[in-house]
């Protein structure tokens, strides 16, 4: 039996500009998803007590006809189902096990839905923890590699690989395009906000292609956004945390521009800055969810706190680490 | 006796940004300023009864160190004798009558040093009153030329063109630099936010030229306001209203990202949003002040009147008459 976890992760600046090629800086987060992997005789059986689910056991043959009656939101079940599910797959042909049966517990403190990258970082464990399982020990650019393929097979070919490299390896990353690569980053006291929803992600990306494909400003807001990234990776490499508090504002106002914002996006982002906080934007798709904040005090955590519309408020800090195992 | 009115405004695009030579369109709107000038013997006598400086009469001999003793913020009376005394000067240059004096009265609909152009608006009418009193009629661009130079003097240099053009003008006008023309406008149902604050117009300036001169992208967002006005002039012309709002939230993000939007500006332009109306935008320098959205339905002006921090919500349509003469 293998106990393996992954992080989840804030976009501190770039999302949705990567769509069109513009480099982005996903940052791992010390909120993590733990998958324990224990080989049985053939088939699937899943365990997640602390999905959001409220908690379900589920003997699951991998034919998702066979959905299990639970009492949770079908896209939600279905999600978890599909991320574990081919997860599997990926574990039983990177040990060359066909055969292979598991059951799998998934915990996580990463709420799920709420763009932190429960996802990747569940598919990322569940693979390392399988093929420790198996007794074999993948490279870590394989399981992100794999963990991709993952999301990309349950998101239709619409995943990015930010999420899944992010939550593997740990860290800042620096995502254009395919290329992915891990970069240096001073401490971030990041303080996030979570509305409890969460936008419609294809709706919003289909927004702002709308919006770009009409308008050349928005085709340079893009663009815009794509060099606040840039200078932002010179504020991480010079360790500016002033700087780089000041490029996510200005990443936020330029987001808001795209139509991806929200009201209680933008009421958190407020409280965040009104509370001296170093800045603060919405992280992720956008349209509700979550906003993450640079402030080292305690009074942006606070100011969120009560904020209407703000549901929960914590803080987090960078996560060197990515997937890793916790026990075999 | 003659009494002149002249229209307070907002910017249906391009504020901040009009600074490096973009182009800006303000709009006048029915909310009125309204000045009477009575010819008397020598100096000058000011009544005010309705600019939020609970109601003042004044003996004023010119000399601005005779402030009068009023219950009423050291600023906003010396701004409101201020632009009288230099109107009054314009009026006696204009008329060549340098010994004229009057009994002044202002009246204002306009909400003071909120961001609508209430001192253009009075400047603009006491300039037509007190010219037509003493027997004399000016045409409407020496009207606001001089209207100009009355805002200038009293903002030591600092003042742009576009409130008094667009006061003495009426409907919508294009800035651009000291370029000042009429435009062709729909009517636009306007419904405007007040949150009863007013941002520092000089700090919020300096803002925008430290970020834009500190950053490539920040510059290119003041291109891109631009870009939103010149493609807003199109849809004015095109009389597509539905355009314009989309045009409008665009241009509130990116004035967002340059730092002038503030929390209760926001909020406000959210309730717009959320109640379907075409689109919001803070006016004028911001960081407090006022929104105006375009909503025919009356949803907008209640989400407004629910909205937190707002302090004062009205309706006004476009204004298509300037400066003009009401009694004489």
């Amino acid at each position: 039996m293998v106990t393996a976890s992954a992080p989840g992760k804030v976009y501190l600046f770039g999302e949705h500009a990567v769509v069109y090629g513009e480099p982005a800086v996903p940052c791992a987060i010390g909120l993590r998803a733990s998958v324990t992997a224990h080989e049985r005789e053939g088939g699937l059986r899943i365990r997640a007590d602390d999905l959001s689910l409220s908690g379900f056991t589920v003997e699951y043959d991998g034919d998702s006809n066979n959905r299990p009656d639970i009492d949770a939101p079908d896209s939600l079940v279905e999600a978890a189902m599909g991320y574990v599910d081919e997860a599997v797959a990926q574990v039983r042909d990177a040990a060359d096990a066909p055969d292979a049966g598991f059951d799998i517990t998934i915990e996580s403190e990463i709420p799920l839905g709420a763009g932190l990258g429960s996802s990747a970082a569940v598919a990322a464990a569940a693979i390392e923890a399988g093929t420790r399982e198996l007794g074999v020990e993948l490279p870590s650019e394989e399981i992100a590699e794999r963990a991709y393929q993952v999301e990309n097979t349950v998101q239709n070919g619409q995943a990015s690989r930010a999420d899944t490299f992010c939550s593997t390896m740990g860290g800042a990353v620096r995502v254009e395009g395919e290329d992915c690569q891990p970069i240096d980053s001073p401490d971030l006291p990041f303080v996030i906000g979570y509305d409890g929803g969460a936008g419609d992600t294809g709706a919003l990306v289909a927004g702002v292609r709308d919006l770009r494909d009409q308008y050349d400003f928005a085709a340079d807001t893009v663009e815009a956004i794509g060099d606040v990234v840039r200078r932002g990776e010179r504020a991480l490499a010079a360790e500016n945390v002033t700087e780089i508090g000041k490029l996510m504002d200005f990443n936020h106002g330029l987001l808001s521009a795209l139509g991806v914002s929200s009201r209680t996006l933008d009421s958190m982002v407020w409280a965040a800055r009104n509370a001296d906080g170093l800045g603060a934007k919405l992280t992720g798709a956008g349209g509700g969810g979550c906003i993450v904040a640079l402030d080292e005090t305690p009074e942006t955590l606070t100011a969120l706190e009560y904020t209407p519309g703000c549901e929960e408020a914590f803080r987090a800090e960078l996560d060197t680490d990515g997937v890793r195992v916790e026990t075999e």
